[in-house]
């Protein structure tokens, strides 16, 4: 169902809205981004090129050079920093496909795909690094150290899921464990990158962009199971094998017959049994209260910014404000 | 047949007098690795700790040490790029193994083996990030400039070899490339970070490690041919198809009869055919012509720091001084 929140009634979403007013900015980053996956060696181009031209959404990014609108930053920092964003979140999904096995990736068929394993890992270090030389460029040793952090603590969060596939004894502290590592430290950092680099508070930022990746990362999680994007399959979590919040909470209120069925199909997960999961978890209201979840998160990311008073009201701070909410009504 | 150069009459090569006098900052180093490949998902420390226990000579922190000590620098500085330059060399090996699908390291079964590719993948990014971490402690950006520098060549060089797997008409300047990329990069960037941190002038530095590691890769390449470490099978390189400086000069010298020969049997390596394929490379005298293009850069090394008058003479510059020829004399 669509939500019919006037605040939306113009129907360009503050993501859209943002895409906008930094249009001139993103066209900055995306160069930046192209001059810097260039090498002598044609492969590298070729494949980087292969993913990032495929696009996504670009949102992390989009958040550096939003925040860093807000303390006026015209420098070529933000941009540096938005493009390092957006090499580190490539080169995690790069590896990510490799560690996965996956074959799909917003529609198209994965870099491990048609490049190889071999050059995807590989590729996906050269991204790294370059995303360091970018940061090194600003001259910000705390911007880098904020990036830094992120990263490392990205790939603890990749090897905690790794390492719990296949055990059902999953709680929701292990669950926002790994998804504070594999999202939120990224979407923080982005945000609070603005800041530092201006000498700025950088606090009420890393809340917002914390709270921001984990509903973020909550309603990705729901709307594997609810309304698969374009390209992904329905169920991708599920036939990994992967335990996310709708099936820990199902799981914790489920009576014994209903818990066994969940553990012993999550175990061997089949098409097959996909839509009986499903309407299991749907019987325990799973999507509903994990939803409920991602709108503490969302209510939380809004109020660390529209709290935070020495900020320059305008266009951008609202729309970074009613972003969380927007993002929460895709599944709503 | 071991040279008797009355230089090393002592017996103790360069490499293990420097190890001695450096042994108290050594012990700290290892303990900064240690520390930092802690974590609290368990599957960290265990791989990381599986690949660096197995020791592996740490030239390269060694390098960084011996380098600043000739600056007197006795901050932690140079002990935490120590440990980075070990890290990011311990990351590109974990992620090595996974592309060349190798089964052996040092005479024990490799991390991919025992933990699995995706592990392997996950753990080398970690140690990569927390490589910047150390970095970034010292506040340093020149210093971070140089190994984040490093680091996109190395994955250059990995990116070009891979992609020039199976082609048989490699050149000189082919294989030149990769091992700068691949080898010297990082020992140049170990001994230049080291003057860089005292902000003295590092250009004698960087072309000391970088000849350094240009010889120390020839020779590794050829003693996998002539005379394989403990625990490396012999003939590596050829099982994998991997073209070197040997195989080249053979190439460019031998007749017809004996390109083909070699031609086929590199594209199709099978270890039947290694004995052969060694007794063709020695017909063209390509090991000792590689030999002699390491003593070539031997040379340079040695001149690079011996030129540089302003360093203060004593026994740790003598031994950086004589250690390039030490490490020919391990195959001449």
């Amino acid at each position: 169902m669509q939500n019919v929140n006037p605040m939306f009634i113009n129907d360009a979403s503050p993501l859209d809205q943002l895409g906008d007013v930094l249009h001139d900015d993103m066209v900055a980053v995306n160069k930046v981004i192209l001059d810097r996956m260039q090498s002598d060696v044609p492969m590298i181009p070729e494949l980087a090129g292969y993913l990032i031209a495929a696009g996504g959404k670009r949102i992390r990014p989009l958040l550096t050079l939003a925040c860093a609108s807000l303390f006026n930053d015209m420098s070529d920092n933000p941009k540096k920093l938005a493009a390092a964003v957006e090499f580190i979140h490539t080169a995690t999904l790069l590896h990510d496909d490799v560690v996965d096995g996956s074959d799909q990736r917003r529609g198209k068929a994965t870099a491990n795909e048609v490049f190889g394993n071999q050059a995807s890992v590989l590729v996906g270090d050269f991204l790294f690094a370059r995303a360091f030389e970018l940061m090194v460029e600003t001259g910000n040793i705390n911007a880098l150290n904020s990036l830094a952090r992120a990263s490392a603590t990205i790939t603890e969060g990749e090897v905690l899921q790794m390492s719990l596939i296949g055990k059902t004894d999953i709680t929701r502290d292990h669950y926002f464990k790994v998804i504070e590592a594999k999202t939120a430290a990224l979407f923080a950092a982005s945000c609070e990158v603005a800041p530092i680099l201006t000498g700025k508070d950088s606090a009420p930022f890393t809340h917002y962009g914390h709270a921001l990746g984990m509903s973020f990362q909550i309603i990705d999680d729901v709307m594997d199971y609810t309304s698969p994007k374009m390209g992904k399959d329905k169920g991708d979590d599920f036939m990994e094998g992967k335990i996310t919040l709708p099936l820990i909470i199902a799981m914790e209120q489920a009576d014994e017959m209903d818990k066994d069925f969940l553990k012993s199909t999550i175990a061997n997960p089949s098409l097959d049994n996909l839509d009986d999961f499903i309407a299991c978890l749907e019987k325990y209201n799973a999507f509903e209260q994990s939803i409920e979840i991602a709108q503490e998160y969302s209510h939380q990311a809004s109020e660390a910014l529209g709290n935070h008073t020495d900020l320059v009201s305008g266009s951008v701070l609202d729309d970074l404000i009613e972003l969380p909410q927007s993002i929460l009504n895709r599944v709503i």
